[in-house]
This record gives C-alpha cells, sequence and structure tokens, in this order.
C-alpha cells in the first residue's frame, strides 16, 4: 500500500507555481491575482479563505480579500462581481460559498465572467470540461486528476466508481475520470442514495472515489484487493480522546481499507491540500490565458 | 417484449404541441420560429435539414432555411449567427454538422446565443443540464428521455450502462439517466473503447443504451433477461435483397436481444424519430422563455 499524500504532492505543485511565478516577475510580467469574495462571518468560510489568501502570498500571487457584511443585498454583491470582472488587474475570482439564503448562488456564480471563474462553477466551464475543452475544472476533482497524474498512476481501461453526484465533486470526477485523457479513459460507474447494489459495484471497482460525506462509509467488505482508495470526506466527529474534541473522518474508513489498497489518500493530508493546489493552478492559467503570451 | 415506439411516440408529441401552436394563434400570439443553417451539398446533411423543417410546417412553426456555399468563410458564417441571434422573431438557431473542414466547429456552436441553442450543443447549455438546471437538452439524449416519459418507465435506482462516451448521444445520456430527476436516478456505468470487460457489465444492466455506431453489436450474450434496450445506432449496411442496395441496422442485433427484452427500441423507428420530436421542442421551449408568460 502506498500512501497519496496530498501535502507531499500540493507542496511540489507549490513549489513548480512559485518558480513560475519568480519568471514572470524576472520578465517584468504582471503576477496572477486571486480577488475573493466572503459574505459574512461563517467559520469555516473565513477559515477556508484564509487558507487561500494564504497560499497566495506563500508563492507570490498578489490576492484581494472583499468582506462584506451577512446583510448585503444581491444587487450589491453582482455589482461588486461587475468590477471584479472588469478589473484587468484581476485574474481570479472566487465567492465563497455557501451564501446567505436572500442570494442566489446561482445568479452569482453565473454573474462571474468565465475567463476568471477559478472555481470552475459557471455552466461555461463546466459544460466546456464536458466536451473535453480548456477550461477551468472545479478545485476537488482538478486536485485529485492532479494527485493521480503526480504519482504516474495509469488509469486507462480501469474501472473507477464514483459514489456521490454533487456538482462540485462526484459529478465532475465522472466525467474527468471517463473522459479520453491522461489522467481517466476509465469506465466509469457514478453512484448515488438511489444505488441499489453499491456493495457489489464497489467490489468491482479499481479505483473507488468516496465523496458522499459519510464518515468511514466505505468499509473493507467493498474493496477488492489492490484498489485506488480516493477519500474526499472530511466530517468532524466527536472524539473525547482528542484535545479539540473530534476527529477529522473520511468517508472510507481507512484503517480497515488501507491494507487491501494499493494505493490510499489518508485524511486528513490527502484530498484536503490538493484543492488549493489545484485553485492556485487555475489561477495561474488564468493569468496565462488572459494576458496572452506576452503577458 | 413491449416495443418502444419511437413513430408513435413522437407522434404524439407532435400532436401535442400542434395543439399548443394553435392555442399561440387563437391568443394571438407569435408561434415558434425555428432557423437552421445548412452549409454545402452534403446529401445526409440535405436529408436532416430537410425532415427539419418539413416536422416545422407539419405543426405550424415557422421556419426559415438559409443555405451557404461550401466555400462561405467562417467570418462569414459567424456573421450570419449574429443576425440570427438579433432576429428577434427567430427563436431557435440550428447549424447542420458537419460543417467544411476551414470552418470551426466549435467557434459557430460557441456563437449561438445560449437563449437560441436549440441544439442544446453550447457548452453553457451542456453545462446547466450537469447542473440539472433547466436548459436544451440536444435531441437524441432528450427524444430518449421523451420515450422513457411516455412509456411510463421508472428508472429509479436501476443499472443503466451506457456504450459510447460523445458528445451528442453517449456522454448527455449518461449525465441526465443518472441526475436526480424523472426519468434518471439511475447507477450509471459509462464505456468505452478503453473498456475491458463490455459483456460482463452489460449483462449487469437493467437498462442498455447503445450509441457506439457499430451495427448489431450488442448481442444476445451481453444482455440479462428483461433490460430496457435504447438502441441510438444507425448504419447503412449493403444488404443484395434490398431494392436500395442497403438495410439500416441499429446498434443492436434486434432479431437476437428483442426476445430477451422488456422494452427495445427497433432500427428505423425507434430513437430516429424521437430526435425531432425533442428539437421541436426544444424550439417550442425557447419561444416561450424567449417571449415570456406573455409571448
Amino acid at each position: 500500500m502506498e500512501l497519496l499524500d496530498g501535502q507531499l504532492t500540493s507542496r511540489a505543485i507549490k513549489d513548480a507555481l512559485t518558480l513560475q511565478v519568480a519568471q514572470l516577475k524576472t520578465e517584468g510580467k504582471k503576477v496572477p491575482h486571486l480577488a475573493a469574495v466572503l459574505v459574512g462571518n461563517n467559520g469555516a468560510s473565513e477559515t477556508y479563505v484564509g487558507a487561500k489568501v494564504k497560499a497566495c502570498a506563500e508563492i507570490g500571487f498578489s490576492s484581494t480579500l472583499l468582506r462584506l457584511e451577512e446583510s448585503v443585498s444581491e444587487n450589491k454583491l453582482l455589482s461588486v462581481i461587475e468590477e471584479l470582472n472588469n478589473d484587468i488587474d484581476i485574474d481570479g475570482i472566487l465567492v465563497q460559498l455557501p451564501l446567505p439564503k436572500h442570494i442566489s448562488d446561482e445568479k452569482v456564480i453565473n454573474a462571474i465572467h468565465p475567463s476568471k471563474d477559478v472555481d470552475g462553477f459557471h455552466p461555461e466551464n463546466v459544460g466546456r470540461m464536458v466536451q473535453g475543452l480548456s477550461t477551468f475544472v472545479p478545485a476537488t476533482p482538478h486536485g485529485i486528476m492532479l494527485m493521480l497524474e503526480h504519482y504516474k498512476i495509469d488509469t486507462r481501461g480501469k474501472h473507477a466508481v464514483v459514489v456521490g453526484r454533487s456538482n462540485i465533486v462526484g459529478r465532475p470526477m465522472s466525467i474527468l475520470l471517463s473522459g479520453n485523457s491522461n489522467p481517466g479513459n476509465c469506465t466509469v460507474t457514478i453512484c448515488h442514495s438511489h444505488t441499489r447494489n453499491l456493495q457489489e459495484l464497489c467490489l468491482q471497482a479499481d479505483i473507488i472515489v468516496a465523496a458522499l460525506g459519510k464518515p468511514e462509509f466505505v468499509t473493507a467488505s467493498m474493496v477488492k484487493k489492490g484498489a485506488i482508495i480516493i477519500d474526499v470526506g472530511i466530517t468532524r466527529v466527536p472524539d473525547a480522546s482528542k484535545k479539540s474534541g473530534f476527529a477529522l473522518k473520511g468517508d472510507v474508513n481507512f484503517k480497515e481499507v488501507a491494507p487491501l489498497a494499493s494505493y490510499i489518500t489518508p485524511v486528513p493530508g490527502g484530498v484536503g491540500p490538493m484543492t488549493i493546489a489545484a485553485l492556485l493552478k487555475n489561477t495561474y492559467q488564468a493569468c496565462i490565458t488572459r494576458n496572452g503570451d506576452g503577458n
């Protein structure tokens, strides 16, 4: 069993980006600039956005954090996005979700110009991903693909079972893994709450992507020997033995499943760190694409 | 075994649309208007476009057929599309594919305004389909979904195996059948040229969608008793016993497979006629959406 180490892999990606940014500076070109919009004071959202801004600073990107009150109107938020769309210095825009209930996620995401939509949530970018065109792939699936690439895992012809069909993980993973690409070219089965024989299907899988958000759902009895296990879940589970009072659990029972697996992502330290690396790669790509070869 | 009759089903859909159009006329409202663009003189393309224009006339839609020379420049074609985008009387635009080699399909399709893209090929509409938002679903997959709906087939929890991953059939079918909708909510396995154990996978299927373009590829040895068989293929195969010199064959060996199936689409007369019905439904929807409730 080999661990798919998200810390090491994301570190390698960030190191490569650091060099690329330094090169841009040497050439007197503009460095990538990410604008993050945070509405309200949700603790988890603060943490996520904070980590993204910090990661930008680490590798030499510019970043701008725009904080808006929880009570901000949808129109005001839309006009903020319009300003960012028109600001030639901004390469990537992300709006941290979830938004307050009085604001439509859909309207806000669709307002971001596709060329700056580094979260890859705009329908046009999703459609381009489906069609195999250049696009921004959402951070989590992109991070997983980068991890498979980093470990030189040959996925072609393998049977991948994706558990979960969310728009941000399961659905794009099923599309990317079955696409005519490398990594990719898997036979893919997408499973969800209506799937009847999940155990039987998982037992056939050469690759399992667990993205359903149920701690330790995937057990040894569902896993074929030698399978590759990608664990996207991360749930806080009460644990009196921890100082914090909780432990972080993935969707896979790591202790049981790891001995069977050929490769497996730990939680934490697997898929999680890859998502920020993927976002940074998207932002770099946005900068280079928007500013052309000559930047 | 029950036949999924595309002639009858598409007739029912066209009859319903005929009544809806008559109602629009009674209310003094605008009727749907489809613009079809045909470049060059490809025989098959002529036939397809001709059938679409004829179907519009049958049910009371307006239609405009724009013919352009094979040698037309990409820019000229793009400016024709721009005019159609801006023409308030046009509700739906379709450009018959394939285009001559000197013209980029991608550029042309992306130039059609998403609100008039009744073929559903624009990335924004593809992305909206993935996200489960209102959109135009491409004609063939839309037609298949309408057929499943018409025959009140309960697909929820069934295992669908889709053979083929093209952007116009296999890929959207895999997305629609696995979506949280009715029909839908299937577990879906998408197979393609790199799939290793196709027979074994097909034998597990409650629903097989054959969309690979290989005549009579799916045989009895690949089909579980009681399966629902959707045959998207249509290939001309030489046949000296026919006056025309050829027979039309689907991707399924109908004679062998039909006795095993609970439902099966014939070729011809199955999926084929449904595609035009689906295009007409999209055009009607475009008209109603663009002109609002008050039309």
